[in-house]
């Protein structure tokens, strides 16, 4: 395995490429290495482009997922690393490779959902490409923009700050892991959050619009792991009460029925595509108040930021001082996992 | 076969996503269809953004296609895409998707021909995303600008004008063919078209600046499939000289060794990566010069813009009236061809 991308990792093989990449690029105010770039093109706005692959067998299963429905996560990942800079989705450009086999029906429906979730954030598809192969891969660019002053990263988050999340923490992985199972009718919540996430594209622009946050980044891979980005690139540690996690009663039921740690779902269960962001604990109330005015969404403070070198530690859970890492996609595929 | 991409075919396909997906959206000025999308962001310039997906199987064989030129042939026809605008490229997103056994030196050696070409062009890559898979694919999304009165499409060819290719045609298709029998060291220029394609994007440039150019277009799938694209788009018919068309010595002599068409390869060899145009004879003079005197690149006339109704003519090849198709994803798919 020395040698090769499953020995290095997906996290290690970016910081190789970055590290070989970065150079000095005429209006790039963020390049490689964040999940959105942020270009200057000379106008009123900040540019954001971000783009993300779905591969068949490996982050979807043709059989169990049904078109419509791939569109929108196609939709969703990609709207939500815009929602994440505090940014207005704009034009995407569509790239999918398709057995010849597949029916027409099929395509129809994929765009009908990928249409129906970008439209409803302002979005369209402005172009793509079409390709053959055995194996459905779907890749989506998303380009935004954001006004130059409301811009957010995964950099600021300072000394005190408190931590928020978005919503609720493993309710996706908590659906997931139902539908493995047998499901029930108790379940629908929790498996549409897995099937058919809702990016958080209004409280992003809501936040970032408020004034007060330091940092922010969406949970794809799962709270310790996204946490992990902010506390890299704003050079801080973090403490994170386990007890103010906001775990959803249907995901602690499913998790208690399928013998799953919620907190584990919540930690590190992946794609719940909530917002986590920073902001100084007077400003926090005023980001609640106006997150939930605006679109209904719950804002729960879970933590606190603190100096670098203490590091990341969970408090609640005396057997888990380090949160246990997010999603790594090559490691992941060792397990020869698939979802 | 009915009701299946195969049976639609690749052009077909995109009709119908086409007619599905079309709806105003702001800052579109032109969307799906073209080879590139052009957005208004509100600034000085106006924003391109092409992609472009290349399938281990199916674009290019793993064990015959060193990294560096797949990095390479993944900027160039992004690039080319960008020339045809007679726009500048700015900015690349990549998309990977990589067997977890691929060394990591596959990886450098990718984003080193990646680079290189996208460097000379004066483009940077700022972001992308990876995944696993069995297959490798690589998926590159390229950023440009054009200043607003600069702009070239496929439509704009008006009657009387003079179709003008840039360099010469057919000459990636006689590497590839070269690479596929038994070359020899004459060769080496063909099989370097074929591996390491040039994108023109000066050329492009140029023929923006200099004013003049009614319509352009970039020979990826051949001279006969691109310039049916310019036709339908401007609503004009075509009637192209055999004699006139440029194919080079190199092309004549690998043809006549291995018993292909030179014709044939001049007209559907595709992945030329020339530049394709139409302009009024009065103009193409000064075009003629400013792209020799600006890159050292030749222009030869071919042929003349003519009414719809006449459709697209060949004229000196009897047997031919009507130019053969250009190259289409997923006919070839279904006769089992991987390049």
């Amino acid at each position: 395995m020395s040698g090769t991308i499953a020995g290095l990792g997906e996290f290690g093989l970016i910081a190789r490429i970055a590290a070989r990449l970065r150079r000095p690029a005429e209006g790039v105010l963020l390049g490689i290495g964040d999940d959105t770039a942020v270009l200057d093109m000379g106008g009123p706005r900040l540019t954001l482009a971000t783009v993300d692959m779905q591969v068949e067998g490996r982050h979807f299963l043709r059989e169990r997922t049904p078109p419509e429905l791939l569109g929108r996560r196609v939709a969703a990942v990609n709207l939500s690393d815009i929602a994440a800079m505090g940014g207005t989705p704009r034009w995407a450009l569509v790239s999918l490779a398709l057995p010849a086999s597949l029916p027409v029906t099929w395509v129809d429906a994929f765009y009908e959902g990928l249409d129906a979730l970008l439209g409803a954030h302002g979005a369209a598809v402005v172009g793509g490409n079409l390709a053959g192969n055995d194996r459905i891969v779907a890749d989506l660019t998303l380009l935004g923009d954001v006004e130059r002053g409301a811009l957010l990263t995964r950099g600021g988050a300072r000394l005190g700050d408190l931590i928020c999340v978005t919503g609720t923490l493993g309710r996706s992985a908590a659906g997931r892991a139902a539908l493995d199972a047998d499901p029930t009718a108790e379940d629908a919540a929790a498996i549409r959050a897995h099937l058919a996430p809702e990016p958080r594209v209004r409280e992003g622009q809501v936040l970032a619009a408020a004034g007060g946050v330091t940092a922010m980044i969406d949970l794809s891979d799962g709270l310790a792991g996204d946490l992990a980005h902010i506390c890299t690139r704003s050079d801080m540690g973090a403490r994170i009460e386990t007890a103010l996690l906001p775990v959803a009663a249907d995901t602690h039921r499913i998790a208690l029925r399928l013998g799953l740690d919620p907190l584990r779902l919540a930690l590190s269960g992946g794609e719940d595509f909530e917002l986590l962001f920073t902001a100084p604990a007077a400003r926090v109330e005023r980001l609640r108040a106006a997150v939930f005015a605006a679109t209904g969404s719950a804002v729960t403070v879970i933590g606190e930021v603190r100096p670098a070198e203490e590091g990341r530690r969970l408090i609640g859970a005396p057997d888990r001082e380090t949160p246990p890492g997010g999603w790594d996609h090559f490691q992941r595929e060792r397990q020869g996992e698939a979802r």
